[in-house]
């Protein structure tokens, strides 16, 4: 009964979604499970594509969708100033999983709105440490743990794992047997939640 | 006051969109104009990619999508034993835009219903014909025109249009200022056509 949550949060999409998940699930008595996957260092080479930022066509219509999706969902949102380096907030999703798991939901969120409302810089070990405690989690030991083996091997197979159930995108819900990518999906997911099925209800 | 509906027959995507445009259209007192595009031989040259189907993970994606998609929208649906050559088909609704463009839209709908319900190649002349017969529009002249400088001159002019207007997927809609890509984003389209902002009504 949980969906699969995946993201990266070099994504904006992923930002967006995160601030829906928790009611789309609560309404359809589900949990979520957060899944940090990584979109360039490891999904990219597995399919061979060049940045979406550096694609052409594709990168303005995206430039362009980001604040249109902000103001439909009512998300506030500013274009960060930097791209973090992804590896370190997913590997402190790794350690709250492990810490604080009721914590991560709020972890996430609050990580989300650091890179895409704020623009901080969230590749930094000590605002991944103030997140943390704002949210409630005592954070005591993540920053050493950061370029641990245990957090190494743990983000990886996540990674891993992500690539294996085929999530190339972020975000992306997987739920039952289903996979659902993309922000602007959530009421793809939200029908199969309330249905089961892909039927159409009209 | 009319969306510009950009397409291209081996877009699935772009049949499953042809199936609700015009109710959506109709429903906000707008109209359509139907403008022929290039995925594989323009735009995919342009923003260096290679073919959907040939990229991993997001292949397997799309394959189990598009039973879902016809599923959710209630348009039957079955994968065609070939891909037509894209360019007969684009060109024959060029040539109704000429002769018979109050029949473009039924025209349109039929070459894709052909190509995506029927498993036929719409890439053949006589086929287009009788698709061009079958709603209503005197087809003579069609298949001899279809290599002519005209045809050609118009197609091209109709792909250079949709590229320099950021066209990279099938279906887009362009309506006023805003282009909105995918037929899974028919809601945007339709937030746009019901609020002219992207105001969250919510």
């Amino acid at each position: 009964m949980t969906i699969d949550f995946y993201f990266d949060f070099l994504s904006p999409y992923g930002y967006f979604a995160v601030e829906k998940i928790e009611a789309i699930a609560a309404k359809h008595n589900r949990s979520v499970e957060y899944h940090p996957m990584l979109l360039g260092i490891a999904v990219r080479k597995v399919m061979g594509l060049k940045p979406l930022l550096e694609t052409p066509l594709k990168s303005d219509y995206l430039l362009k969708g980001w604040p249109r999706l902000s103001a439909l969902y009512d998300v506030p949102y500013q274009f960060p100033s930097r791209m973090p380096h992804p590896i370190p907030p997913a590997r402190a999703v790794c350690w709250a999983k492990n810490e604080a798991p009721d914590k991560v939901a709020a972890y996430v969120r609050e990580i989300y709105r650091a890179q895409w409302r704020d623009d901080k810089d969230v590749s930094e070990p000590q605002l991944l440490a103030e997140i943390a405690e704002s949210v409630g989690i005592n954070s005591e030991g993540l920053v050493e743990s950061l370029d641990s083996d245990k957090l190494r091997q743990q983000l990886t197979a996540e990674v891993n794992a992500s690539l294996e159930r085929g999530v190339f995108g972020s975000p992306t819900f997987a739920v039952d047997e289903e996979l659902i990518w993309g922000c602007d999906r959530l009421w793809m997911l939200e029908h199969w939640l309330a249905n089961g099925s892909w039927e159409s209800i009209s």
